[in-house]
């Protein structure tokens, strides 16, 4: 059974098809390439695994391949250029397709290539880690990091399609799978308290990737994301609040440098944060507090702040983050289990004591 | 009198205000400024002779400044990067502003930077040369060049406001003022024979720098621009009909080694090849052609093909252009004096005898 997300975002709308076997498979490519030139970006890990079969669904297609080193830390301009250059050595023209295969950061890559290649051709994501298949294929977010803040340096820009096939999830590191938890789990914490109470009755089954299970999260991930980017694309107000986590967990990433700290683990620390700050506030019990760090541990996450990132310098890597206005670190807090909000309103001193480790 | 034009993009819309004096007035920038964070871009050329006046048209906002190395040489990805260098040390955040200070280059990467700065921020163009005033100034292409293709990585992405003091034209070299005319001229050439006429008659007044002339044909040049964009901004159609000239001399550009031609200058050249092969093709008469070399020469423009780059040179160079489509060098070429059509549809022989030299 192959399950559909549609994404509504006008002449910008796309399909997400999500399922096993999809790979290999031309009806779910051949349709959303107009050209005749495909590009397929991916890694030094991924290449070995799914490359060939990507290929084989793309026949129709003049096809070629930049295979880039695997890691957050090369998700950097020098490296982006690699596609630019090989698209312009094979003389790609302005109706080519790029094809996304691996994870998120080749996902942000190649979006981002897509985006600035003759200035704007079409691309397609094939991700292959769960987490980018939950969070970084909704949204046409892309970009890269530099050296003083992550992902500082991107576009907006909508795939035409996105194919998640499950089967793809069974070559992925157990640390991976438990990355891509940590967003899903934000998903129910943010809007939907139900996804969230089937979380904790199923962890099991997710670790475990039965792959219903996993098409299931998927599913309802992408639901809840496309609804909320729907509603605000270029995030000016309610896409915000899918950063629950997020402004505390880039400061730990870029804090413990790229590639220490998986983004998802990152994120798990970061969303304990912001529930101890919404505790500390008086927003949500001490209770809930332990049922959100229980979840995080059931799915093998990282709760506590790294011992080597000190409170000065995650406050100082907080204050460049995008959220960020004039000056004060606006952040997403929890209402309740379901209910996230985006603020500014909070004692500067209480975020110190939630940053004291 | 300061003249105004509109383009007309929807919720992306803008003015061009045109005229003397204007630099160093608020009330054209102010206004258009929503963030407190300015950051003006400009060149080591311009800083000296204008900055200090932008600067103090701005003491209402928090600003700062990134002076570039001047030339098109220094359009690319790793001088782009120093403009995120200095917005993220500084710790501009989304809201900031960035103002273009300078010519073409300038423009192209102020916006560019400012597309892709946090996903998009504002930005504000202050174009200082006669060809950045009626060419990059209107229309939102951005970009930086690749050593295998001008432009090639970019965006589209249109400023809050442009502002043209053509007091700024009377410190420009006079070999940057006739590049400018090269453009000019071509509004007349593809849309608007009475303009075309005009220049005909004015051009001794345009080198003189006659202030009333320069604005004249700066505001008829960006209303022809404007008409243009406002009917295609992502250059899908009528668009390309700007790009008279172009593709031959973005090989010449090229060919000869970034900075060796002015953009002008190449335009120049390439727009005589237009021309022959239209004539060649039987499409406008020897006499047009003559008058078209003839107004060139006036405004003191090259027209001949270097002597240093080949005609397979060319051929090659022009393949990587954007306007490929399909492995077809799709051309821009003359009707009539006044009017233009984009066409793939000559005979290859014919454009390898037009570039044969």
């Amino acid at each position: 059974m192959i399950k559909t997300v549609n994404v509504d975002l006008g002449n910008r709308s796309y399909p997400i098809f999500i399922g096993q076997h999809l790979l290999g498979e031309k009806k779910h490519l051949t349709p959303y390439i107009k050209g005749q030139q495909v590009m397929v970006v991916t890694n030094e890990t991924i290449a070995p695994l799914y490359l060939e079969q990507t290929l084989a669904s793309l026949t129709d297609f003049k096809t070629s391949s930049v295979i880039l080193p695997d890691g957050e830390h090369y998700k950097t301009l020098e490296v982006l250029n690699k596609i630019f250059d090989q698209l312009l050595e094979q003389r790609f023209d302005r109706q080519c397709t790029l094809v996304a295969l691996g994870g998120g950061v080749i996902g942000d890559m190649t979006g981002f290539a897509a985006a600035c290649y003759q200035r704007g051709v079409d691309f397609i994501q094939i991700p292959t880690t769960l987490l980018a298949q939950v969070d970084s294929s909704v949204g046409g977010k892309t970009g890269v990091n530099h050296p003083l803040g992550k992902n500082m340096i991107g576009a907006f820009h909508q795939p035409q399609v996105v194919v998640c096939d499950t089967n793809t999830l069974n070559t992925l590191a157990d640390r991976e799978l438990s990355a891509g938890l940590a967003e899903i789990i934000k998903y129910g914490l943010i809007r939907d308290l139900s996804f969230f109470e089937w979380l904790e009755q199923n962890m099991q089954k997710l670790l475990n990737r039965d792959p219903e299970a996993l098409a299931f999260a998927i599913e309802r991930s992408c639901q809840n994301k496309a609804e909320v980017v729907a509603e605000d694309e270029h995030e000016g107000g309610v896409r915000a609040l899918l950063n629950l986590g997020h402004t505390f967990g880039h400061a730990i990433e870029t804090g413990g440098g790229y590639g220490t700290w998986l983004h998802g683990e990152a994120v798990s620390i970061g969303t304990i944060l912001a529930a101890d700050l919404s505790y500390k506030l008086g927003w949500i019990s001490e209770e809930a507090v332990q049922r959100i760090k229980a979840i995080f541990i059931a799915a093998r996450l990282p709760i506590d702040i790294p011992k080597n990132i000190s409170t000065d310098t995650l406050l100082n890597l907080m204050k460049v983050d995008k959220k960020v206005r004039s000056g004060r670190v606006r952040l997403v807090l929890l209402k309740s289990i379901g209910e996230a909000i985006l603020t500014a309103d909070y004692p500067a001193e209480l975020l110190v004591q939630t940053l004291q480790h």
